[in-house]
């Protein structure tokens, strides 16, 4: 037996007890005449102290060649401390060593093992398990098993079932590039990893097991961004038998379910708003709405002078900042700078400062008199104090620019606090969406998204006009979840697969199964899926997945721990039938 | 709203209540005047009755052209049955219908949804969606999902965490064979998806989580035998601060509370055996002590007589089968010619018949009077109306051969209750397997597994008999858990790479990132890993783990729905930097 306790648990109670614990240790502090160690394990951390007065000498100097990180198996009393720690559940106590065993030594470790490391992200990445020693990530990782288990526990209470679907499936050059699997046994052939078990969980629908739901890795194998990883985490559902109503109903009660056991945070009915509806107030379909600084469209107000700019722009939009109009000329020229850095895009940034006194002074004082001005503070919402920005141009840019505008602002005004919840649900969305490359329309969601009753016929004549029965879970800025109704029959699938550029040929070799599956009964059905990773980072007050991921990759899709990927054998290659193709 | 209540709740508490139902046409019986229509879903059947007195001639019209398996929705009163079934939860009631909507028509099902089907193997595989309505397949989904659901909280009670690890890790060509996915981002290289995460949870004590568990899938590209899948579920765990006794204790909970929960099955203390022991009484490391039949050694009885087959023999060994003394002189013949299939591969069996007067009658009267045959009675346990069937020959072969006549007899005499539960435990099992055919050790667990305290010098001089700290659960004849105490310093490990053929170099490449962690404190630690399809099927009292996957793949690791795998486009593999290397 290795320990009688963990190192979280003794306190006051238990002075005078026998104890054995196990743990690394985490510092040690050699005064000559005693040591004190501290000794950690997952739950905690317990004082251990050697004395030349009450420890046998040999132990005491076996304490003083104790390095960071040995792992160590103590036995010894628990005594009262003398200087008590408040900050620590353990803080009241010590154990007093009578034997003092080195489980394993450690090599210095290549950074500190504490809440903040002096590790640079590489290191940290390259020696992970050493990484996960350290509190934060190790909460981080205790957090994801709690929010998994509150998640599934929830379905399953509200009649869920787990299907496991398979991981080697088929690859479909729609939507994203899939991971292949070459099939040993089947000569030339490849398997492909599943982007989300889309199908399955519909066929699963079509056989009759009414309420799905998995949580469950995905593959993608796109040009890595910032913070996304070529496998992620899925909480997939599907339910049969319903209109979208119900599944909003059926999520959003998980959701609420989610920050009320976890974050303890009661939430209201969450609000509804159309894609179209988030796009001209927030210029984004996933709106943080913890804050205001709503877009205010200044167009029909804004062209009746002769501001060239404004004029010719499609979209005049702006939002007021609140209490930035004592911001300097330097500080908005940076504003400005910020706006046309090529991340953004935008030509240029009018502003209108709202004095306290309820003046205006604005950049386009040549053009606008205090009138105007003040119908422009009057839309956006602009307070005295207040600092109106107004973008211009192509209504799509500008909206996407003067979100991003919105978002920094939110950041630097500290807007976006990470201990309030602000869910809402984003719904009809367009079905399809345009490619301005190609000129060909692909599905916003997926080819599986059932157009909004009566808009079938709209395909032929507007197709970007066709609303779909597709809807996001948007919390704090953030799509956490995204999903569909479903069609559930094989001619408007069959319409839709048509529409998407596939030939009947195509469709029927990569999905005739679902096409089948559809002649044999399918019943209305449509669900939902979160992104694991994402979800629990925000619950977590964080934004960033990868610190929610036990052995992340990086950005070039290595993981540098075990450095994979890798060169396999010859003798591998030749068994699966493969050559490498390499131009050199 | 598609249903005010499901197809499995209502009975006669509402009666006169409107409802509205969704579901399939299980069957129809059309008396003319009179027609009925089951409808069904995943939670049960309701009867629908349509009649010319109380219906509307439209809608009875209507339901004349239902057929098998048509998605309706119908509206209507719930009515007291003329002639209840008392069979079925909703057998008191039925529904008057007053709205009638098919959601979807369906062509006739390619076999019927049916406990008894017509469907053979093949065609209910390709048609899953539909094998997936009938009762039996969809009851073990969801007592799948009900016994994972119990291994969770059992767990999380426990105190484990759930942590996820990657499923694209790198290739390591020990053990069975890799299935291994191209990385195009990183030219030439390739990802291998996990045999199991065996590495990883043991970074994850490491790295301190202390105790560890994932419900995971695991990959094996295998020639396949019947009923192994290429894909396949484990309940992977791990504990740190343990020795072998910690976490048979904490499986063996796990295990009872399962038998308990789930088959309302109250468990002794289990069993443990050792390897030896259990080659010895049962010829076979995963024993099924459900029913006696144990091996009785004679070769230190046998040998005193002329009989050369036994002289020569290395074991002579028998069972006893109960009330078998009467089979007649063809029915022991045939027991002769199965013992010498060249599956099973005896040469020939000896018997004994012990008759109810006390008197003994055998093969072998030639050699051996009856005072030596009253002697194996003794040894074999046989009682007057026993017959003793006795195999010879080399120890290791003999005992198999011996396995499976005990096995085969069992079954015929329906020893093999599937309501019963006999769990074991098997331990120290052998650390090193003479490979036959390259005269190579090769670990029998897997390279991590440690050497038993005192036993690595060994290594050197009789590797054959170095025993591990590793073990097995067995339950009915099958091995449904099986892991060991790791090793946990860097030059054990060492070593061991080094007797299973490893250079340093090999060792390194492949698993230098676990020899480094190693040095940064690694603590004691062990686990176990259940294969979920085959624990599932069991407590399911069944054995074919086929019958609990929802999608499984055939013989030929095929998902013969999808038609999976399948060739890909030359794009996608000049993208990956491959060509197809195929000898026509």
């Amino acid at each position: 037996m290795y320990r009688s306790h963990t190192c979280g648990e003794l306190n006051a109670s238990h002075i005078n007890k026998e104890v054995v614990l196990s743990g690394w240790v985490q510092k040690t502090r050699d005064k000559g005449f005693v040591i004190w160690v501290d000794l950690r394990d997952r739950y905690g951390i317990t004082q251990l102290v050697f004395d030349e007065e009450r420890t046998d000498s040999a132990i005491l100097e076996k304490a003083r060649t104790l390095g960071r990180e040995f792992v160590l198996q103590v036995e010894g009393k628990v005594i009262e401390r003398s200087s008590k720690n408040p900050n620590l559940s353990t803080g009241d106590i010590e154990i007093l060593v009578t034997k003092l065993q080195v489980l394993n030594e450690s090599l210095v470790p290549p950074f500190t093992i504490e809440d903040k490391t002096d590790g640079g992200e590489d290191l940290r990445m390259k020696f992970r398990y050493l990484d996960i020693r350290r509190n934060p990530v190790k909460q981080n990782l205790i957090f994801r098993s709690k929010v998994t288990m509150e998640v599934r526990n929830y379905l399953t209470n509200q009649g869920f079932i787990e299907v496991e679907t398979p991981y080697l499936i088929k690859s479909t050059p729609e939507g994203a590039r899939d991971f292949v699997v070459p099939s040993r046994m089947n000569e030339g052939q490849f398997y492909a990893l599943p982007q989300s078990p889309q199908t399955f969980k519909q066929l699963l629908m079509v056989g009759g097991l009414d309420k799905y739901f998995q949580i469950v890795k995905c593959f993608r194998d796109e040009d890595l961004r910032a913070d996304r990883q070529p496998e992620f985490t899925q909480i997939d559902c599907e339910m049969a038998f319903v209109e979208q109503d119900d599944i909003l109903k059926a999520f959003e009660g998980l959701t609420r379910h989610l920050l009320l056991e976890i974050k303890g945070v009661q939430t209201a009915e969450f609000p509804r708003l159309t894609y179209d509806e988030a796009m001209k107030r927030f210029g984004n379909d996933k709106p943080d709405i913890r804050f205001g600084m709503e877009f205010g469209e200044l167009t029909e107000v804004a062209k009746h002078r002769d501001f060239n700019v404004f004029n010719s722009s499609e979209l005049v939009a702006g939002i007021s900042i609140p209490g930035a109009a004592q911001y300097t000329r330097k500080e908005i020229d940076q504003l400005i700078d910020w706006v046309r850095r090529p991340q953004i895009g935008a030509k240029g940034m009018v502003y209108v400062k709202c004095n306290e006194d309820g003046s205006y002074k604005s950049s386009v004082d040549k053009f606008y008199n205090q009138e105007d001005l003040s119908q422009w503070a009057k839309i956006t919402g602009a307070q005295p104090g207040d600092l109106i920005c107004i973008l211009s141009g192509d209504t799509a840019e500008t909206r996407t620019q003067l979100s991003a505008l919105r978002m920094e602002m939110a950041e630097r005004l500290g807007l976006r606090n990470p201990k309030e919840f602000a869910p809402l649900w984003i719904v009809d969305f367009p079905l399809l969406e345009l490619d301005e490359e190609t000129g060909n329309y692909h599905a916003m969601h997926h080819p599986f998204t059932s157009p909004k009753p009566g808009q079938l016929e709209l395909l032929e004549t507007d197709p970007a006009a066709v609303r779909a029965n597709a809807y996001d879970l948007v919390l704090n800025g953030n799509e956490i979840g995204g999903g569909s109704i479903r069609i559930h029959d094989k001619e408007t699938q069959a319409t839709m697969f048509r529409h998407l550029g596939f030939t009947p040929e195509e469709a029927k070799a990569q999905f005739g199964f679902l096409m089948d599956a559809f002649q044999y009964g399918a019943p209305p059905h449509g669900g939902i899926a979160f992104g694991l990773d994402r979800l629990v980072a925000i619950l977590g007050g964080q934004e960033t997945i990868r610190d929610f991921i036990a052995f992340p990759k990086n950005n070039s899709g290595r993981d540098v721990m075990i450095d994979a990927p890798a060169f396999i054998d010859d003798a591998q290659l030749k068994e699966l039938n493969l050559k490498l193709d390499i131009q050199s």
